[in-house]
């Protein structure tokens, strides 16, 4: 029996890898001008980081953890998002001592949930997010999210919609919270028992629920805009305002909650509206967590951050049919025959890379006319050929590929020569 | 109670990952010179793939796995390494078939090995490796070797040892381990009884036991080296021949073996011989593994690679005492006083951002001095000031602080102006 990937997961392979380091790097850019560093943490934590944050009544934690015992029986769980553990080493080294405040952290690497199979989800998938801890100026709430839109359209996507909304401060919440009991209570048999444990625990996740979604009382529940107290509105205005002063459209979606329990304020989802993008259209969902830090350990520090998946970054590009400009990186494929040529081969293509001109040669002992194939399939810039002939002149046939002009060139000029070429 | 990072692994801060950075551009590009395309397999697999290849009686499979059972009941294991994975994905998606041969692979991400906590080792660990799958050529064998070599000449490694070794063939390896049953079969009791159950099943990994390194009988053990075979004695000498040709200086010691059971022929480690580098010096270890390819389903396609961890290299750097040169990323820190100047600082920063100058700003509502504290702090090459005067005149004082100048600028000038300095 042969062994697959395991299921939910997938290989991503050295036709699409260029797609990916493609985009990291300009994440990594975008990072650098708005002056977030990188921070990496482990791939799992302690299970409780992840019951304490993101919140035991969630889907996250009640249905899709990869979680487990190590050899220590500690139970570890495979991280199921990246703001827990950024927040959890933000705690753990006293970032809140640093001078500089907020502190600018980004991350970027694997995710576990252990969902249903879909297109486009995986069951480890990769994100790249930010955080924002320190600071409660709403400026920063329009800087992350405007961080999001800067790395889609650097990507070059055109059709993007964002959607904002306030989840409002502990006071706003309470008296929401209240509100949604005394509306779901009396109907509450007709939901899913997952709701039910939830209605007076967590009512809030009665609304991103998959099972009740189409329940009609969940169309008629009260909105957490009417429950905005004075101070949570105010934050909310101000960050239209600086989203408006930087010419940022969006739409306030009242019924946009995050399923984290975390979040609190301003909420925010990237959605795709490329057509033909498939169900899921969100690319990137964030929002502030004042709180987090001290449920965590830390002193008070009002964060704000996000996440989007790469994977959906790339479907996103693909359902906007962007062209992907494939560019040889080959320059020089070193064809020989016999084995004091290949010898040859060997120590100019190592003379070649050891200064920075990509070269590649034959490991098979194949026949001249089928490494000119590789060479071609290759897109090579240059063939470099070595026979018996060019072996009793030391030096080597130079042909280029886009031209066909060729000359004989000696060894020991090969490199100056072809450095000279490449560059012109 | 805080809740800590998992025991036996570590956080990467800020002031950190830039060296990650730079380590990984550095092996990126030199995988691209050799033409090594990225893979990417999930971080964990069937258990099975591990046990198959890696091997059962080896202390990676026996010790230090981390196995645990999804919510299908299937077993899985975080990866211990990286080319049990690359092979399986090299028969999975059949790139036996690629015109290309041989398949060049390189991959780079987190491994996990349950071991006891020590200096420069963790739980989770990032390794870079490389396979070459689809050639028995031993020039590929040195072309594997002079990577490995180069990724630590560029990142600026002077005190380097490279150990190569032959493990010989099928037959050459039976001939070997008849010789080692009759070695330790007389005093197999005074062995630890891991390596007791070891004798029949698989006596070469008695030699790389950690328990009874000191056993006198380990030096006495008979040597691969006198039951190699004259086909694997000749390819060993070709792989000498070529290493020699390209300059790269090396020790054969006969009694390296590797950890794990897939690798014949050509075993190397390149190890650190800086002062102060600790007791464990090897940086990178691999080998060829022809039939690897076969035990996990696919046709007989021969194989060659290695691992390194960048923990390790990161250490070696720093026994060396190279430096880094930190380089401010930060090209222009805006100061504002007042709301109005706020809101204009949020818009102007975000415009140079947009235009690929590298800016930051207050987000704690600070006084001017302390403001330009962090523009000194963080390095910036320019401050830019916006107080009631400047918003009269819609423009902003624009400092180097390199040299002091000043100078006002109207706002619709700026970016123009600073992208002209900066490049300047």
């Amino acid at each position: 029996m042969d062994i697959k990937v395991p299921r939910g997961t997938q290989d991503i392979l050295p036709s699409e890898t260029g797609k990916w380091q493609i985009v990291e790097d300009l994440i990594r850019e975008t990072c650098r001008l708005y002056q977030y560093k990188e921070i990496r943490t482990p791939v799992f934590e302690h299970t409780e980081l992840f019951t304490r944050s993101v919140g035991d009544t969630t889907d996250i934690v009640q249905k899709e953890m990869y979680t487990f015992q190590d050899r220590g029986n500690r139970s570890l769980t495979l991280r199921p998002e990246g703001t827990a553990s950024a927040v959890r080493a933000f705690v753990e080294h006293k970032m809140f001592g640093y001078p500089d405040q907020p502190v600018k952290l980004f991350y970027m690497g694997p995710m576990f949930r252990y969902e249903r199979q879909q297109a486009g989800r995986y069951r480890q998938f990769v994100q790249f997010g930010i955080e924002a801890i320190g600071s409660a100026d709403p400026a920063i709430d329009a800087e992350v999210i405007s961080l999001a839109l800067s790395v889609y359209q650097k990507a070059g996507l055109k059709k993007l919609k964002l959607i904002i909304n306030s989840l409002g401060d502990t006071e706003s919440r309470i008296a929401h919270k209240e509100a949604l009991v005394n509306h779901f209570e009396p109907h509450i048999e007709e939901f899913c028992s997952d709701c039910q444990n939830r209605l007076q625990k967590n009512p809030l996740r009665i609304l991103d629920c998959k099972v009740d979604r189409n329940n009609p009382l969940m169309a008629t529940a009260p909105s957490l805009a009417d429950f905005l107290n004075e101070e949570s509105a105010a934050y909310f205005e101000k960050v239209k305002e600086y989203l408006t002063a930087l010419n940022i459209e969006f739409e306030v979606d009242p019924n946009l909650v995050r399923g984290l329990d975390y979040y609190n304020h301003t909420a925010f989802e990237i959605m795709s509206a490329a057509e033909g993008f498939g169900a899921i259209t969100t690319l990137a969902g964030g929002g502030r967590y004042n709180g987090l830090v001290e449920e965590l350990g830390g002193p008070a520090s009002p964060g704000i951050g996000f996440a989007m998946s790469i994977e959906r970054l790339l479907l996103a590009i693909a359902a906007e049919n962007k062209e992907w400009t494939e560019q040889s990186t080959l320059d020089v494929y070193v064809i020989s025959m016999g084995e004091v040529a290949k010898k040859k081969a060997v120590e100019l293509t190592y003379e070649l890379r050891q200064n920075n001109i990509t070269s590649e040669m034959d490991y098979l002992d194949r026949k001249i006319k089928t490494q000119m194939k590789s060479a071609d399939r290759l897109k090579a810039k240059y063939v470099l050929v070595i026979g018996e002939d060019e072996i009793e002149k030391e030096s080597a046939m130079l042909k280029n590929l886009s031209n066909g002009e060729q000359q004989l060139v000696p060894w020991d000029q090969l490199v100056e020569q072809l450095k000279n070429s490449i560059l012109a």
